[in-house]
């Protein structure tokens, strides 16, 4: 909850709360857990929410909107702008009774192979974090470090020199180039180069024309 | 794993393999850590496949493809058609390392709140599963048991019905509708009867229609 930007926690009718063990899981999130409000039934812990999203793997007889947890969530998020939404889960053993599910106005399921039985509770709860944390805030990730990219002339200046060793090499034929060179201008424009990836194969093509043509001279 | 539909689980120098503790947490997916291939280096491990896909929680100096677990996902099925594909875990407490990211040409990472610590190891395999299936074989979810939709005739004959009884209750009057009739609609809309549903309504009405002429009687 706390890593995908959920901060509040309701227990209904809790066998252990608070419980030593629960605190131990629950490792840098205990604040969380320590804030959690606790419930003595399912009504109490809805009564303030204008929607209740309610989980399950198995189809049911069920009176409201049945959605894929994606849809679910970005419906979730449309209310939640304006008023609380509850998302509900069952217990580990059992999941939601029918009367529970009746509270709620949409079921949610999340994809899984027919017959493999369900996810456990927190692997529920996770994947359904994480679409409410893509549907609030896209899902843009980190930019791996920014190196310089290469320019097209830099680039063409690579090939020239390439072109160069490969004939000086008797590698490439100029009468007969076959389909050498697009395959390599292929492989580079897919790699996208950097200025200094550029420089480094300048300097080993340079390299193999020195020894090349000393080669040559001998 | 076994619930999105993986089955192929390898493991890099694992501390204790095989191990009771795992067998216990496998619970119903056993068969799939009993099958699991041991390798004893990320290199053997990867030895086989086509593409390799890193999952990390914070930039580092990565030179390939930084993505968002979803259009990781996507592009690891692209290559699963012909190939095979790995997704690449590091470790519990640290993660995957700058070497062994080095080993993969994407870097998956999942949307998280920044600065709130990663999600620990199950947490991300869950989610990336997740989205493996999603991309695989879409999110369409059983559908609710369906029940009979009412015709656009039922629902207007209920309206009529409806109109009759309000009017004979003096609740609606005549010459002074006002928006009654529209929200009313409005909301029967939004709700998409059943015909059964329209039948106990009618029910309903018919009711009241006969209590409140019979009170008129007296």
């Amino acid at each position: 909850m706390q890593t995908m930007g959920l901060s509040r926690l309701v227990l209904v009718n809790p066998q252990r709360y608070p419980d030593a063990e629960a605190d131990a899981m629950a490792a840098g999130a205990s604040a969380i857990l320590h804030a959690a409000r606790v419930a003595t039934s399912l009504d109490e812990a809805l009564a303030p929410a204008t929607l209740a999203i309610g989980f399950s793997a198995r189809p049911r007889e069920f009176a409201g909107t049945a959605l894929p947890v994606r849809a679910a969530m970005q419906e979730a998020l449309g209310y939640a702008a304006s008023s609380d939404v509850a998302l509900v889960f069952g217990t580990e053993m059992s999941g939601l009774s029918n009367t529970e599910l009746s509270r709620c106005q949409i079921v949610a399921t999340i994809p899984a192979v027919a017959d493999s039985g369900s996810l456990n509770l927190a692997a529920a709860v996770q994947v359904a974090a994480y679409e409410l944390r893509v549907a609030a805030h896209g899902d843009r990730v980190w930019k791996a470090p920014a190196f310089e990219p290469a320019t097209q002339e830099e680039i063409e200046l690579l090939f020239d020199q390439g072109e160069r060793a490969l004939i000086a090499m008797d590698f490439l034929r100029p009468a007969q180039p076959k389909r050498l060179l697009p395959r390599l201008r292929r492989l580079f424009a897919r790699a996208r180069l950097e200025k200094e990836e550029v420089n480094i194969l300048r300097g080993i093509l340079a390299r193999i024309e020195e020894r090349v043509q000393s080669a040559w001279r001998k």
